[in-house]
């Protein structure tokens, strides 16, 4: 299968993502699924070239992802710790971006706690005509671009090892259950699920659901709305759905009065081996982790590895990461040559 | 010399290490440490593989010396760091583990507080039917295999450099001095002293010292116990010693009123040249670091090149880590094809 | 054009740097920019030697840029994280610094937050007849020699990016404006820049001035003092300059009742496009960053490209860190062979 050409230097947003560029994505990781199966793990795609992890806000588990993507593809990786940082010191984010750019680094991961510095640090390295690509792994409740392009992944994957295409999802009815309002993973899989035809039923708690849709995606697209279902109950969005997806509930989320308890949220919210009988007979469960055991979802349920995906999306997370980090760089050499 | 085929998985405990198990170890730490007299210092024998060190109890200096032994064998290396990790998020170890073993990491190097916990991870990597290899790099009061492997490492070449062998240390003396209770410097090395025929003689104050052997080192193997003297006073374990270990005390004993104060226990059980006149003439004095300089060792001692082992133990580290990930990793070669 | 042959163990302080070492810095770093233009960034100068970057005092910014030149030259390298480190133990810094040693650091970039450091370090490896050089990568108040090579490579580029080369300087005036009396960066630019026979004229504050040339820059050479010119006011120092350094002002100083505040130092010290109007007119302004914008300098004029060499004085600082890196390696090679 052929893929499109790349180019998108910046990975900041699914919202305006085309479907061929998901069907490229998804065809590029597969092929480095297949070179992480082998013994030797590496491809020189990245020699040479710098991959910068920015993690404002710290997350070990997305930077090892990240770090560990970059050094499979040979890239020389570093990382920018925040505590340790000039950041202190009063230096602003963007004149940080510039010194990373001015050594030399040809991709920024950039992580922040604030919705859209990754875009305005990617404003700023195209306004200094730089080449750098910027990637957003996580800004503030705005997107996760690379953990819904894993979830992606996951799902396509299961549905044909070999071929991993967007249109596999049509029709498919995927349950998104938990703190939607606050969540950048809800966001990002929201673009790219509606993309591929399926239908999304969103259910948590009311504080924790958008009020309006257009308000939340930024979208008034009418074919974009008539997939998305809202629910204030667990119990329509599982019925008979192809995948649930469960997101981390923040424990911040109780501290501001928008929950009563943990306990009370995992009677209404938590996925169990007993609720999710109302979905399909093959449904499969996703987590985008750290998981709270027993709140989001049963350890049982977690821990089934008939139902629950959440190590496979782990590692379909360096596959896609080497994937987009691949077609980021290559993109670059194209304009280079 | 030919070496037996390497069978463990994972490197936990020394409890029940075999004979030609330690000589394994020896005779392939020799040949590294061949390698590290070369110009370029590098093998490629664990190239494409991920070593994760997973450090839950921080220590820069043992985790800087695994983490040169897994670059000097080629292998990528990812730093999981306590304070910016999903721990913080009320993620369990285990899930940790498995989030690293679910992105492709080969061997996991843990330190933790607790005792038992890189056994857990162990069994949680085989009943997860993985290949992950499980190193137990320092867990609580219970073992630190490679500080023992690696001061076994440094008294045998220093008695043979050509053909370190668990065999040439039989019927020497060793005294162990100061806090044994709480040390798993002190009870990995008893397994591999006692292994070599060794006479190991240990000696510290009442309060830091096991009431009872069988406890202590949970055996109640009468061979063994033969082999071991305890000592209330530092004298009769000095006394034609051939070989000195001496151990950190943690500052925290005196705020747990087990000790008196700094001064004293200097002037009780610390090592100084006037002290290992007992000793026998050519004696040698080990110390696992970092060192309370004037406390468990005289400076003048401890700087005396003709007695203190403690540069070649760091220098063996090296030598002796890189032979344990490479028979970890070797034997999961073997394992595949 | 041929260099003089690199017999420095040790880069600590340019008070004793000879023109030819400059000379051959310059060219050093010149040639490995043009390694950095190249698709393929990396060369196997260091391969299998281990750069240990030993910052008792953190500093991300400036140990990324040790760290990706010592990737760039295929080193492997270690970053020590004072937080969680020995010191919190107890262990002194020569014994950290002798752990290192034994576990094969070939190359030592220090940080410290008292000045000295770095030579005691470079003493006692030296009096163990090591053959590990030590890199000041900024001593407490004392010297920060690679900020002023990047520095002077930045300005002698400018002039002849062909042939950078101290005498190039030889006649021009450059004003370093600021906090003199506290900075490691001035202290060192003073040494360089006399050396090329420029005239240095520095403003500032009484209160962040030095009483006596002669106790700041240790040396009673008249032919240097009359190359050292003291203004307490900014426009004699700025009056038909080439180039303007200006320091970064710690916040610390007006805690220290040594500044009223910073919007008043930034009247009378601040660096403006009006202010500069007394330079000459093809001048450039730089800065060691980071910069607190507003403060030391305007906005507008840190971001101007026609006039600020701060992102040039990034890059620099990969090539001329590469080429001190690669002397001191080689020297070392020397002695091996």
């Amino acid at each position: 299968m052929a893929t499109a050409p790349w180019t998108r230097r910046h990975i900041l947003s699914l919202a305006d993502f085309q479907p061929e560029e998901y069907d490229t994505v998804l065809q590029t990781a597969a092929s480095f699924q297949e070179v992480l199966s082998r013994r030797t793990k590496k491809v020189p795609a990245l020699q040479g070239q710098v991959v910068a992890n920015l993690f404002f806000e710290p997350s070990t588990r997305t930077r090892s992802s990240f770090e560990l993507a970059a050094k499979r593809l040979s890239a020389d990786t570093l990382n920018f710790a925040p505590g340790t940082s000039s950041l202190t010191k009063g230096e602003t984010i963007l004149d940080t971006a510039k010194t990373y750019l001015a050594m030399g680094t040809d991709i920024m991961v950039v992580r922040h706690r604030e919705a859209g510095v990754p875009h305005a640090i990617a404003e700023e390295m195209d306004r200094l005509q730089s080449r750098v690509g910027v990637f957003n792994a996580g800004d503030g409740q705005h997107e996760h671009p690379s953990q819904a392009l894993l979830d992606l992944f996951t799902l396509c994957t299961l549905l044909d090892p070999e071929k991993p295409r967007l249109s596999l999802l049509n029709g498919k009815k995927i349950a998104i259950v938990g703190d939607i309002l606050h969540s950048r993973v809800a966001r990002s899989n929201i673009w790219s699920l509606t993309a591929s035809g399926a239908e999304v039923h969103l259910a948590g708690p009311p504080t924790l659901l958008p009020k309006l849709f257009a308000d939340f995606v930024q979208t008034k697209s009418a074919a974009l709305n008539r997939q998305l279902v809202l629910h204030w109950s667990l119990e329509p969005a599982l019925q008979d759905a192809d995948f649930v997806m469960t997101l981390r509930l923040q424990k911040e989320r109780m501290t501001n009065h928008l929950l009563p308890s943990l306990r009370e949220y995992h009677q209404r919210f938590g996925l169990t081996h007993e609720r999710i009988k109302l979905c399909r007979p093959e449904v499969k469960v996703l987590h985008p982790g750290p998981v709270n055991r027993g709140v989001e979802i049963s350890s049982e349920l977690m821990d089934d590895p008939q139902i629950s995906l959440i190590s496979q999306q782990v590692t379909s997370g360096i596959a896609v990461r080497m994937a987009l980090l691949y077609l980021m760089g290559s993109g670059k050499q194209k304009e280079e040559s």
